[in-house]
């Protein structure tokens, strides 16, 4: 450990690997004060970028707006909108490419350059055109060299088949999935249970803290990369 | 002051008032993980409900979602949405009412009990149908007796006009306008720069810190407090 101190190099499991990790929710604006988002802390996201690095890995982290302290990583890229996001991550998707982020799947079809007045007090609805977002896993998937690419199913029911549903669909090789309706896991919760789903099958973790998850996740995804990375 | 500490009496401007404020956004929820919110910090709300207990006064703040630390208040109502910050404002509208919170004009017209799923790959396009919210500050001012009402108005363009008609159509005493657009005023900022606007006139006040203008502002809104209650 200290000779690594010393040269700078990393003894982990994952050294020279450049991981390249989405975190927290994006906001996609409505005009300059309103916008979309979700009740993403990030905090799954920042362990695991500590965890990765702590692997030996070199982390790239694309951040979207959260109230953490910016972890140990390589590089920490603050963005808004799913668009941004997706342009960081296309910029140098990794070798291994971790997608925690949770990205709008709609934004405002256009946003307003002011704030939007109220329309009157005779029209008491009104209707918001919203477009679908890039989706930004399956878009790194299609980048060559293909990164290993591992994704979140954060659902609140039928867990495991839309997990199973999105491995195949995006062609990711690993599928984190996280039941957000349990009161011990998901959004703004500091614990977490997850079953990992894959083309071997499904494995599920105990439930633990977001910082204890994130080492034994790092663990899993690094014995896949690198049997993955020989096959390659 | 220190017979003021001991005996629990408070020597200020406003000792014995009842002030209750509203801070922060809310967010109005469109499944259990997507909401719509807007970029309010809640410092100016939080800046304000402390230099009010500064001057005396007995602070109910009710605030939405923000992250910020408790100031010292008699009471901290925590909220989410709009609906649940008008309950809390009309269950104690106090002597004087200031509604410093960035309230959301609109919420989904229904709220997903699950997590809405992406609605296929064909379909890029959708719209989102929304209610108008209840105007709390409008619905507080109807309420008897009818406290010393303060607004605020935010907005990109054409402030002073806004904000007199504010003042007028929503049965205001007092309105606070703060132009979001300058890059050392509004949201998520530690400046602000505002004018107050009743029915003597206009006073802008000069740029500074949101802690130092929050104690003017309640100098200000204690002067005018004081002349009220000797008219009623």
């Amino acid at each position: 450990a200290i000779v690594g101190a010393l040269t700078g190099l990393s003894t982990g499991p994952l050294t020279g690997v450049r991981v390249t990790l989405t975190a927290g929710p994006t906001r996609e604006a409505l005009d300059p004060v309103r916008y979309i988002s979700n009740h993403s802390s990030g905090k799954m996201g920042y362990a695991l970028a500590q965890a990765f690095t702590d692997a030996g890995a070199q982390v790239r982290l694309i951040s979207g707006p959260v109230n953490l302290p910016a972890p140990a990583v390589d590089a920490l890229v603050q963005v808004n909108s799913a668009q941004e996001m997706l342009a960081a991550a296309l910029a140098d998707p990794g070798d291994c490419f971790v997608g925690a982020a949770a990205v709008a799947d709609y934004r405002p079809a256009t946003v307003a350059d002011q704030k939007i007045k109220k329309q009157g007090d005779a029209i008491d609805d009104m209707t918001l055109a919203l477009v679908r977002n890039p989706d930004i896993i399956a878009q790194v998937a299609m980048s060559r060299p293909k990164p290993y690419m591992v994704g979140f199913a954060a659902e609140t029911q039928a867990l495991l088949s839309y997990a199973r549903d999105k491995l195949v669909r995006k062609k990711l090789d690993l599928v984190i999935a996280n039941d957000v309706s349990r009161p011990d896991a998901g959004f703004n919760v500091d614990t977490n249970t997850v079953t990992l789903v894959d083309q071997h099958g499904d494995k599920a973790l105990p439930s633990q803290s977001k910082t204890s998850l994130a080492r034994e996740l790092v663990n899993e995804i690094a014995q896949r990369y690198q049997a993955h990375a020989k096959k390659a």
